[in-house]
């Protein structure tokens, strides 16, 4: 049996009981380890705990070294941990394809993850539209392609949740071409480089999909004890240091109620410029005003 | 402490160990028991697992009976117990903010709901839109503000996750007017019910949000044992009996990526015809085909 186990989003702890129950029988036990990053245990304190050896499983496993993880899992217990839930934010649909192909029964284990942990933040997951992704830009490499899904999804309404890019385990151009196996130190995109992102394509393509005083709430270490959350505008937060990874960022949508706002209201710095904020940037895809049909339209 | 722990979806060991932790040691553990079920554990299966007594919440309870769970919380710990997790598709904000005004610290324990382990269905949690409820339509109520949310998030591609609605504890209106505290048994709404409520709809409106044959995917008794998936049109899922509660449903938008489908064909009857009804609705709300801008246009 193949089981894909969610870990949560923080604590060693954050796994459910069954996935516990489970790991501690498995022969081999891999853990995911390039998208996401669980931010208060350690390989070691997560041997300790589950009992069993880790593996972690970069990049080049989990995509060509399929066979490698499913080897004999058709009479043994393998178990692929995956920090939040497998289907999360990087789904591991392939994986399980595979498996399937090969016969072998695939059970999953849900668990938190940001994108539906991120309503702790006080906007209701209901008014959410589609998840953007935010890389690093580089000197020659600067995708924008999630402006278009902004705009869309503030048409509508809707909030837009901000996945930041981490880098974990990644060769420089140089190592790569010489062959070399020597890795970079970790980076974790922050809040400001995210929003001075964000403000740099908004300047160049100039069809405000928002604005620099658009709201937005960075949600911070969610899940852990250091959890932090502040909201101001995307200029505000293009200078804030939010401190420690991970990070995710929300930009607002029209729809934000009452209770909505009373919530954010406490994270942000000044709570009558925030609430003004909201107001003016509510009125950038107001729908028009209801106007009552006229005789002729009423005929057709 | 004020502790909202979220269950998880389905077995009483799907609370995480961390969520069990605190629960063993609480003075106090309500269970929100009126938006959701734990399909596979009774009140009593989980004080046994908890070692501790279990009170049921319900909505007169938590709606107005604030005070009498937040009591004496500033020096006790007390858990609310949330199935799936405390944010997810029922808020508790309202209960947190009552905690904050009155300096009672809170503490999150998040866990999967169906707001992110419907990504087991194989469609990428990336390209939902705005998540929209479904009520039991009753003679005289037959709300349907739904329908222009579909329609927003399918002119964008993307899918839109419903959820059916349960009646737990309700009154009949002859019961209420007598004061009589008798209770119906509960009512979860089926997947058969939900899609003859879209097609009513759909009838009356009439601006083509969605067609009968518009591809939808029932899941029902998601992390549960039971688990299963069933992909087909409303109109062939308006015949199709789910089984056992709960139930939601995915109406596909037009974003459906070669590895998403392969997944979706694994639950449907007749793979040729689902795949053909894919391509059939991507027809709808597909962009204009890009056209080089003239020499004129060029210049502005």
């Amino acid at each position: 049996m193949l089981y894909l186990i969610g870990l949560g989003l923080s604590y060693k702890s954050d796994i459910t009981v069954r996935g516990l129950e489970i790991v501690k029988k498995c022969s081999r036990v891999y853990l995911e380890h390039y998208t996401s990053i669980l931010m208060a245990a350690s390989k070691e304190e997560l041997e300790e705990f589950y009992g069993n050896k880790v593996i972690l499983a970069d990049r080049e496993l989990v995509e060509s070294g399929a066979e490698e993880i499913l080897k004999n899992s058709e009479t043994e217990d393998v178990a692929f941990l995956v920090v939040g839930d497998p289907f999360g934010a990087t789904t591991h649909t392939d994986l399980v394809l595979r498996a399937k192909q090969s016969n072998i029964p695939v059970e999953i284990v849900h668990n938190a993850s940001v994108m539906n942990a991120v309503g702790a933040c006080g906007l209701q997951l209901y008014n959410f539209g589609q998840t953007i992704s935010m890389v690093f830009f580089t000197d020659n490499w600067r995708p924008d392609s999630w402006y278009g899904k902004i705009m869309e999804n503030r048409r509508i309404g809707l909030h837009t949740l901000v996945l930041l890019d981490i880098k974990v385990k990644e060769q420089s151009i140089e190592n790569m071409a010489r062959g070399r196996l020597i890795y970079e130190p970790p980076r974790y995109m922050s809040i400001s480089q995210c929003c001075e992102q964000l403000l740099e394509i908004e300047e160049s393509r100039g069809t405000k999909a928002y604005t620099p005083d658009t709201p937005v709430v960075a949600i911070s270490r969610l899940g852990s004890a250091g959890q932090s959350f502040k909201s101001g505008t995307i200029q505000e937060l293009s200078e804030y240091d939010a401190g420690e990874p991970l990070h995710s960022l929300v930009i607002l949508g029209r729809q934000c109620h009452e209770l909505e706002l009373e919530y954010l209201l406490e994270f942000c710095d000044n709570k009558e410029k925030f609430r003004n904020d909201i107001l003016q940037d509510q009125e950038y895809f107001k729908p028009a005003p209801w106007v009552p049909p006229t005789e002729e339209e009423d005929e057709d």
